[in-house]
Parts: C-alpha cells; sequence; structure tokens
C-alpha cells in the first residue's frame, strides 16, 4: 500500500456529521499529527473563516490550526489573485469570502468591477443580484465559489450557492467559473499551500460527488469514507471508482 | 383580410416604450374602442395590480379599465383555483400575485403550502427561497408566473422572474409550470376572459420570443408590430412566421 506524504481531508460527513462527532475521526487526525503528516482542511463552505472552521473541529476534539484550514474562500481569492495581482471585485457573500479577498490584496467593486463573486448568502437582495448582473453584462469575470444546490440543515435541505448563482447564470447567459468541490481548482491551490505533489497527496472525503470527484478531476487518489452522503450501496459500476474505499477511518491508521 | 372578433394587446414595446408614449397605440386603441371591438391587455408583469397597469395606460392616452387587463399574477391564480379551489400557496412576489391570490379565493400558506408561486419580488431574501424549497419538497405545485431572464430598466438589464426562479428549480430539481408568454397558458385563460374563440382573436406584440410565440403555441393568429424588441431584420427563414407583421399600428386600422 502507498504510503501518501500529505492529505486534504473533507468535513461536514467525514469529521463530523452536522453536530455530532465522528470518533474514528479523531483517532485519524491525531495520528496524522503525531506522526508528522501534514493535512489540510478543505471545505465547500465559502461563509465560514479558517478561524470559524478550525475552531469547530477543536470543538470536536480534532486537531487543527486556522493554518491547516483551506475553503474555497481562499481558494477563489487565490484563483482570482493569479489571473489580476490587484483586482476590483464584486462580492455576493458572507465574512469568509469578503475576509479572503482581503487578505489577498485585492479590493471591493461594483457595477464596474473586473469580477463579480457569488458565495452563499443568507442576507441575499434583489439589489445584489441585479448589481452582479450589471457588472457582470458590463465585461466582469463571473465566478462562484461553489455549486453545491443543497445545504443539508435542521430544517432540512435549504438553497446552496449553485442555486443562488444560477440567478446570474440565467439572466445574463453567462456561465460561471467554478472553483469548489469537484472542481479540481480547489484541490490544486490546496496542494499547493500543503506543499506536496498531486501523485503523493490524497483526499479523503464522505461524497462521491464532490470530494471523490474533486480529487479524479484533479488526477490525485481519492479515499472515500462511508460515514456520511455516500454509502456502498450508492457506488454503481459505472462510476469512475475512488482508489480506496473504507467504512471507517480507523481503516485507515495502518497506512499512514 | 380576416376579421378578428377580439384583441389581446402586449404592453411595454407595443403600447408604450418604456416611459415613452406610441401615438399609433392610442390611435389603434381609440378604434377598438369606438367600433366595439373587445380587447385585453396582457403582460407578464406579476407586480402590478390591473389598476395600476391601466392607469399606466390611460397615462399614455390610451383608454382602459382595470377590466381591460389581463395580467400573468391574474391568469396564475385563476390556473390555481382551477385546480384546487380553496388551495393554500406560498407566494414569493409583490403586491400583484398577492392581490390575484386573494381575489381568486386562495389562502397563503408555507413550508406546507398546495402550491409555490414565485413572481418578481425586488424585496426577495434567502428566507424566501428557503420556504419555497421546503415546500417543493414537502410537494407542493411549483409554478412561475413568467420565464423573463430579464428586465430592461434604466439602469440596464436586471434580473427578471425567470432568474429568480431558477434558485427553487436548482436547487429542488423541480421544473415550474410557466405560466405567461410564451406559455399558452395566460393566452387561454385571456381569452375566456374576453369571451371570444381562438379562431377570431388576434394577438399583437412587438416581442417575437414572447407575445408571438405565446400566439402561436395557442393556436391563434398573431401581429407582429416593430415597434419594440423585434425589428425585421430579427426574422430569420428558420422562425415560425406571425400571420400578420407591420412597423406601425396605424397600418391595422382598416383592418379592424
Amino acid at each position: 500500500m502507498k504510503t501518501y506524504k500529505g492529505y486534504l481531508i473533507d468535513l461536514d460527513g467525514t469529521m463530523y456529521n452536522g453536530t455530532e462527532k465522528i470518533e474514528e475521526a479523531c483517532e485519524f487526525v491525531r495520528t496524522l499529527k503525531d506522526r508528522g503528516v501534514p493535512y489540510l482542511f478543505v471545505t465547500n463552505n465559502s461563509s465560514r473563516t479558517p478561524k470559524q472552521v478550525a475552531d469547530k473541529l477543536v470543538s470536536f476534539d480534532i486537531p487543527a490550526t486556522e493554518e491547516q484550514v483551506f475553503t474555497t474562500s481562499m481558494a477563489t481569492a487565490q484563483h482570482i489573485a493569479q489571473q489580476k495581482k490587484d483586482a476590483s471585485v464584486y462580492v455576493i457573500g458572507e465574512e469568509g469570502i469578503r475576509q479572503a479577498i482581503e487578505e489577498n490584496g485585492l479590493t471591493f467593486g461594483g457595477e464596474n468591477a473586473d469580477f463579480v463573486v457569488v458565495g452563499i448568502d443568507r442576507s441575499i437582495t434583489y439589489e445584489k443580484f441585479a448589481v452582479g448582473c450589471l457588472a457582470i453584462r458590463n465585461g466582469a469575470r463571473f465566478i462562484s465559489t461553489n455549486g453545491d444546490i443543497a445545504i443539508p440543515t435542521e430544517r432540512g435541505l435549504l438553497p446552496g450557492n449553485g442555486s443562488l448563482t444560477s440567478v446570474l447564470t440565467v439572466s445574463t447567459g453567462v456561465q460561471p467559473v467554478f472553483i469548489g468541490k469537484p472542481e479540481s481548482i480547489i484541490m490544486e491551490q490546496a496542494m499547493r499551500v500543503l506543499g506536496t505533489d498531486v501523485s503523493e497527496t490524497l483526499m479523503v472525503g464522505d461524497n462521491y460527488a464532490t470530494d471523490i470527484m474533486a480529487g479524479i478531476n484533479a488526477g490525485m487518489d481519492t479515499l472515500l469514507v462511508h460515514t456520511g452522503v455516500t454509502k456502498r450501496e450508492h457506488m454503481t459500476d459505472d462510476m469512475e471508482k475512488p482508489t480506496h474505499a473504507i467504512d471507517s477511518l480507523t481503516e485507515w491508521i495502518p497506512y499512514i
């Protein structure tokens, strides 16, 4: 069995389930830490800051620092900065994406911004959609932090960023660049932060459609753990298989 | 040339252009009125009440009463009432659709409503999208007043109801029933109000994609007037032709 030099790890469904702890996850991450194997938590959630994510992980007894959290907001801001260092950005979104934009030396723009970014925004308004559409029609490059169509909550499945993004897509006819999983952009950005090569990095997650596909799209090895969205019975013959599949992260500890 | 016993008439681009009067339109409607030919103004605008629409027409010297205005909100409410007399409806929208729902004996519901209706809503919020999604996932029938993707305004093209509707479509994977033009539902409902048969009713409008296609879809004769969106040069050979096409409504007066 190949030994991996770096781990990209999904959060919800892998590290915890909503508000419920996953015991095996703590042991798994502690082992990585004890053996000095670098790891990074990678999340499509654009609303939270790395500190907020790290605090949540620590509350589940999972060793995590801010520096070990990589959100789709960070990937989005870095992606923009790589294209235009001092770009102006019209942002639809919450604290996470706004902080990442500022931290990457970008500025906030309006109808004449260089870029339009859409991240989940529970304070969305018609005016925000309107300015976003006007900016895109004025030639702004259109980016969406992630295409998730729904967010699991205690109330049930609520609109995900993919659905809010569609208002601008439908109205302008312009397709956005999606950054988050299953796209490879977030993986490539994360490996750059982790400092490991694609051939020696393992993507660990519970959701085939986002986590595993992101790894496959980035040409990485993938480890599907059946503690969340994708159960064994969901895997059909026509689906490209993950490199590895286990029922619990405890099974993987011998291979760290 | 066939003489028509009833006219369905579009508003913006046909009766006026935004805030600008179209002289020929006044003369055309006055002739219909003088000769006792019944007419009904049919609009995809779901936000305004019939009175508000009639007042705007009168301000352009076009003879119009509330009873001669048929909005997509009225068509939507009648469509629902025909399916379930005392249905509960979760409404995303403004005054026009809310008034029409009440006037058709329907009640306002929430996550457990029988129907979800989306009309343009410049006070849209994430919570409204959320309740709409939850109701659809609970089995509510999903209806959109109209699929227009953009609204022409002084600021430029802003998000139309078709784009707001897409949030619920994308998040739930459920397709709505669209009521407004180019769908035939609004035409059929309007002819029922007008009291004329499809073979003797003429749909008059400036927009091929909505007005003329609605007439074609309803099996009606259509009159395209090039005073608004669709110019002569926009008409290509592969497009199904309107029954008649003129440059100004004055040309049609001899045939009333």
